[in-house]
């Protein structure tokens, strides 16, 4: 495929890049483990996210609500927070933030015992609602003391977790997870109204009820309501081979048109028109081993998520940041298809770069299209990401040209490639064997073979304006900046020189 | 150019692989700084030599040697090791440890002012010979003592650098030099019989004659001598402009025709024949302000040298590991021609990966030619190294292709390439402009772009032999490695599905 | 209480310090935490033990064992060695390697539902041998294949955990125990007759018999036994109020008498005369909420065991070497008596010290006694650590005096002493407020005040003997060392000089 | 001695506390060194200083300036920013900026050949002012281009050092000194009115003389001035023995009185009155070899001016951070008597935590005295340095005791003793024999005896005061800091209980 295109001088397009407000994380207990960090410092040093979000805040392995009964027979209520206190440090440490999702149910304060995943998370609601708001309200306190007022009230709060499944709320029951909501929201008020709180946390089944009639219920309850959440995977129930889903994903209009509806119910109410939608879970597959997670085709499909979800949504928060998750039990292997953008073992996958490549696109945007955006940053340079999915396996390559407004004489093009020849760690473990645990020298040469390949080219004498091409494979994702580089030259120094003249001794 | 070889179980060639065992640094007071230990630490981690030889062990920035008059009038003789000891603590750290060169002059002990470089070495004899030797002991003593005499009597020792040049040595008087080696070689045997000492460190002019003058008095003389010592660089005198020399190559034949000289003189001396020969000193070009040590062009070139300078020779010492280098000044730019593998900044420059590909050829060597060495490991693996210097400029490719015995089913080839497209910082920093002082982005960006391309291929269901088909670039260096790899198969997982299921939904 | 002792040339006497030898660790899952290994870290750095000992392999976070039953009802027994080789790789890093206890009994695998522990260890037989042995082979074949032969037959194997308590074993079943045994350690040996194994990791409660029933069993059947296991914990049952049991320990003298006995049994069988004796468990309480834990008593009163568990014992393994552990749940605070040398946040306990002192006496013994061992070092040094547990309030301080024979003029003597007025952290922690959750800058200040006091003194012009007089404090252990120390003297330097005349102007 | 104070509800006290403000440093390019940003990082991460002043940045070996003539005859005038760009790098890296002294005299520009110090500084005029004043205006746009004008405006400047002195300008030639500083202060306004430049940087020598005429000239010419620069030690001419000098030093009363009187005249100019005045060195000793550098007396002598030194002055720079230092040579031991609050090899002195101490004395000052300052910070909570220093060798301790006045009920207070007893890393590094280059496992002692004493106390049931008592040795440095302090109590922990009940058995 060919397309080519011009931005004139002043052009201007919207485009709402929120690639890095949030991302997705398995239950927060999981913060306390090595790996989980070492990935998470390597996505912050090298992509840097705002807010995380996980599961989990009040599960048995946070270890938050005890209640305890001594030999003497006194019960004592009582609150640990050890562990939530270090996981908390560390993600201040790396200089990100939680967005709370507000569940689940403590065992001791459970009113059932239907659990959900690997790890047992209590979905029933709470035999005593004070029990609950008084943990919700003592955990904000207690995270306030800490870490100061200013802080911690620009942690956003979500009530619960897809309430509209029953394996994640019993029974699915509306009525009961709206009576959740509102007592949860009005807690945190109370603790300090500058807190945001939201919800329904809906995925997409019933989804258009669920949210029409929590809306409802809001505006008739006049419950606090800050902004509005919901999920969003862009695939078919997968097909089922031993541990790993094989799945069909959604044509890419079809899975906006989604999210569209969701924009329009929320519109149609007054009372909330044009309130925020955070997406607080997005990814292509629902499950966490989908092996296409782990492929170059990922990548390029998120890039093009990436450049619209923006549309409608204040943020849009992977699900999920690295590979440790427990939800279905360990990985046996590093590419066992997890959400992650980075495998265990720090393996950066392809879809990785795509973050790494919009977390670039900060400025003025020229040129947005199916394959593209391009922005002008404070600073004058160009920087744009460009993509090309394979989604129907026709192997067909993009030839992308752009011709831009320049003002400086001479640029320096650089341009990072991200494709399944030249940044595809899922080929090269397969290629090795497919070793389910690695050694250091088989995961150095994995982490040697996931980078992008970085080349550079020079435009002198520039006339006003510039055409760049790029020749994309299948699935590639291509980064490219143009930054002013005059040859500032070294007394003597000759490039040129240096290549046609140290040469052998020509007799 | 295309080349096909075969190799046939059970063959056998010679190739003495001493790549690891020395390397060289500019002089020794610059292990002071931060810089230059980074650059080791990183060519330690990725090549580990064992061995280092720099200049200026007696020069006042390591401050050793001190003739001290109190207000008193009273003279004391102090020796002050505060920072020999702090760099052969980092040494030792590093793993790696010195080949010593003894000299120059301490300024307090000279018998003249002439000097060498912007750091002005003092080249003159010693005033008083007893107190140069006093000073060789008490610094082997000193060492042992701090360091254990286990350790220190590893150290080989040589006797100046480059006594056969005035500049390095007053009047390049030879029966001076010679007198200094007597003396020093029978101190340092004085301390400990077990060191090992040699020299006399010559560059190529009229090196013959002084070789053999010089194994004549040692005989003569019955001095010790342990092994011989000379340098080896390969290009003709530089054309200059402002601060850069550009050179032209030797042929191969005509610089290793040199070498054979040596070592056919050394054998005629009954006395010393098979003796070893280290090669204290060699790179192409042997000043530090020559461009060609940052190509792409110099890697292969390097490349051949390795593959036979152990044919003659027990070590051979590539002069210099990093660009932290004053005998011209201070470098201006971070690709301003230095001896380094790795840039100032820390770049590692192409011939960098010369020796990381050779360091890997270690076991049974199965084939060896103008263009490659493959090597069989302990482990099975073939190991090999292909280059394709372009050294005339003909812009040639190289199609190299061979088949070699195996005996496993099923492979992994693992290929790492060095050449002009993929792994070219020269160029990278040519394009962003030639900076200066790049940023630390910018640096951050040529370390990308200085990294071997990684690809992997799979080879199953083998039968007895396997032919490697790689095609070069000019000026490329290409490393590649068979490893038995068969699929170990998690339960249900499929690379092939995971690429052919995971699509678009095709309605 | 005055001692005054005399050592004269040539005096030796018996000590078999194997205070390094073994360390004890919550349960093998916890490893994965990042908290574990950086009070691992610490550990090793500052004492360097050579094993680490933990409950808990085959438990389901390791998640080693898995019986999957796919949707097409197909069943696949699997081995997930994910997170049990991260572990092994960190353990290998941090320079320690495990003593495997093989237990407890994977949930897919038990024949019951009783567990142990807030983490729910199962503690019932297999459902069937077979799998439990295949269990324990395809877990040692995968060690040996990752980590080499012959590193992981060093590897000490020992056969369950107490299983003479019917909460770790269910209803303590002797004859089932035994059974467990001998199929257990066949299935070792049939991998590869070098390993090591043991048992029957009894600990005191009803161990005569245990004992001798097994040495009888193993005896009558011909089951391979390397080495005997027993734990060794010398207090009362604990007096509980809320979380926290306080304890009384056993007089010293009791103490020892009881592991005596374990000696006479063993010795008593002509087959096992002198077989070693693995303690591989000990510490004063045998809960993890003892507060005598973090107290100086504790250092004191593990310092006279130190100087004695190695009379009859190959080794003792200090149960833990920190806190992160959660047999009883997650600890409230970091001071909440938990068994480890280090507290969570990373405060080393008093009895680090000793672990840290006794790890020095290396050497011949010249000296030993009820509050003192003293050893001459290879290289001359004499080092001794003396204590004075106050373990009956009597607030009763030491005056320890010894002469030892010397044989240089001028002698430093390092003295390094951990009391409860200079290293006391649980006094600091407590004067703070008791934090449950300290600050960054709490933990940094209760890390400094957790060092040893170090102070110094000279002898100069030592005539052929010298006396060291310490004063020690109520539970004080206190480290000495002497080495010679002649002032080398810089030109003009005066010490004396220094104190004396750079003083006020007197005018 | 004994003394009582008394501070009642709202006392405040002036105390211009300025501790943090500027540290000095040896010349620039020592900067380079690895030692050197290791000392720097610690003092960094301990204190905190925000700037950095030292000598040297256009001499040789920061290498700035060059004259280069080529082949062909062709001069060209250079400016190689490498070594510079590096230092900078770091000095932000670390959180300091540079006081930027302009100086001394590139050789290539140089009138004369006259230098000071071991490393020889040029400290002759430039031959032509032309290039000078370029040279100057070259570096700081070079300065800002790479760290933005924002950050680079800052930096204040001040022009040469000690031109009173003939061996640091030549002749101590005070019109062309004018000269200079003219040209000098009108190029830098000329790059950027926002800079701030000074002079002229005296030291007391014919101080107030050269100091009038430096403000009528200044006056007369109308030359820029943003603030006055001079120097203070407090200390006699030192008694030579062999390497070092012992001095007397001056009383107290003496040294400040000096002081006043350049800010007397400073403000009898009506153009000048209340300048700024920085004094850009300060120290006891003017000499880099003074043992008292090193010892416990200079720590509180120095504590003493630390609390008087902001009374006229906006700051009062400490020379030096650390030991890496050339001026006289290199030192034979690490403690030399070296300016640093560090030594070689890392070991903080004890005047390290006089300004560790200081830089907690922020927020209201309450108490000030003749041995003490007690400050209120913003958090309420009290913090207070006490010193001690037995200028006279009269050994008297001190009872010092404050009566504050609280609000809460329970407070912990923090003890931070520095004294000869407990932290004197001098005496420690004596007893061991003073070795020149200490081994690792020495310098680890040494650091670990050069730490303060922590201890604490609480206050329980405080009835609105509190009297803190402490006793203070001799030469004492004392820290305290009063804190509420509430133990907040786990379920049934009891500090007593642990220390009363865990004991041996009775029976």
């Amino acid at each position: 495929m060919e397309v080519k295109y011009r931005v004139n001088e002043g052009d201007r397009v919207t485009f709402n890049n929120a690639v890095d407000f949030c991302v997705g994380t398995g239950r927060m207990g999981l913060a306390l483990q090595e790996e989980y960090m070492q990935q998470l410092k390597y996505v912050q040093e090298n992509i840097g996210f705002s807010h995380i979000r996980g599961h989990g805040l009040f599960c048995e392995d946070v270890s938050i609500y005890h209640d305890f009964t001594d030999r003497e027979g006194n019960r004592h209520v009582e609150y640990c927070f050890t562990y939530l206190d270090r996981i908390m440090d560390r993600y201040l440490e790396l200089n990100i933030r939680p967005f709370l999702e507000l569940g689940f149910m403590p065992k001791d304060m459970a009113s059932g015992d239907q659990t959900v995943f690997y790890w047992k998370g209590n979905v029933t609601p709470p035999k005593d609602y004070k029990d609950w708001t008084t943990l919700v309200q003592t955990t904000l306190r207690h995270l306030m003391e800490r870490y100061g007022r200013e802080e911690v009230v620009t942690w956003p709060l979500e009530v619960w977790n897809e309430p509209n499944l029953p394996g994640f709320w019993k029974d699915a029951d509306m009525q009961e997870y709206f009576k959740l909501y509102q007592v949860t929201a009005a807690a945190v008020k109370e603790v300090d109204p500058a807190f945001q709180v939201g919800g329904p946390a809906i995925c997409g089944v019933d989804d258009e009820r669920w949210l029409r009639m929590f809306l409802e219920f809001v505006r008739d309850n006049k419950a606090p309501l800050d902004f509005v959440t919901r999920h969003h995977y862009t695939s078919y129930a997968p097909k089922w081979e031993g541990h790993y889903g094989y799945i069909n994903l959604h044509r890419p209009d079809y899975a906006f048109g989604v999210l569209e509806k969701s924009r329009e119910i929320i519109d149609s109410f007054p009372e909330f028109r044009g309130m925020d939608i955070h997406i607080t879970e997005f990814n292509t597959s629902y499950i966490p081993n989908a092996p296409i997670h782990d492929t170059n085709l990922n990548a390029a499909y998120v890039a093009h998520m990436l450049s619209r979800l923006g549309d409608c949504h204040a943020s849009y928060s992977y699900w999920t940041f690295g590979d440790v998750f427990e939800e279905h039990g360990v990985a046996f292997t590093p590419f066992s298809g997890g959400f992650g953008l980075v495998s265990n073992g720090g393996v950066p996958k392809p879809t990785f770069w795509t973050f790494a490549f919009f977390k670039q696109l900060m400025g003025n945007c020229v040129h947005r299209s199916e394959n593209a955006v391009v922005v002008k940053g404070k600073d004058g340079n160009y920087r744009g990401c460009v993509w090309n999915p394979d989604g129907k396996l026709t192997g067909e390559e993009l030839d992308f040209e752009i011709t831009l407004p320049m003002v400086q004489k001479d640029y320096a093009m650089i341009v990072k490639t991200v494709d399944e020849e030249c940044c595809n760690p899922l080929k090269l473990w397969h290629d090795l064997g497919e070793p389910a645990t690695p050694t250091k020298e088989m995961f150095a040469l994995l982490k040697a073979g996931a980078q992008p390949k970085i080349t550079t080219e020079r435009f002198e004498n520039v006339n006003k304006e510039l055409t760049v091409k790029l020749h994309l494979r299948k699935n590639a994702v291509v980064y490219f900046e143009l930054r002013p580089a005059t040859i500032v030259g070294d007394t003597g120094y000759s490039y040129e020189k240096a290549l046609a003249e140290c040469v052998e001794d020509p007799e």
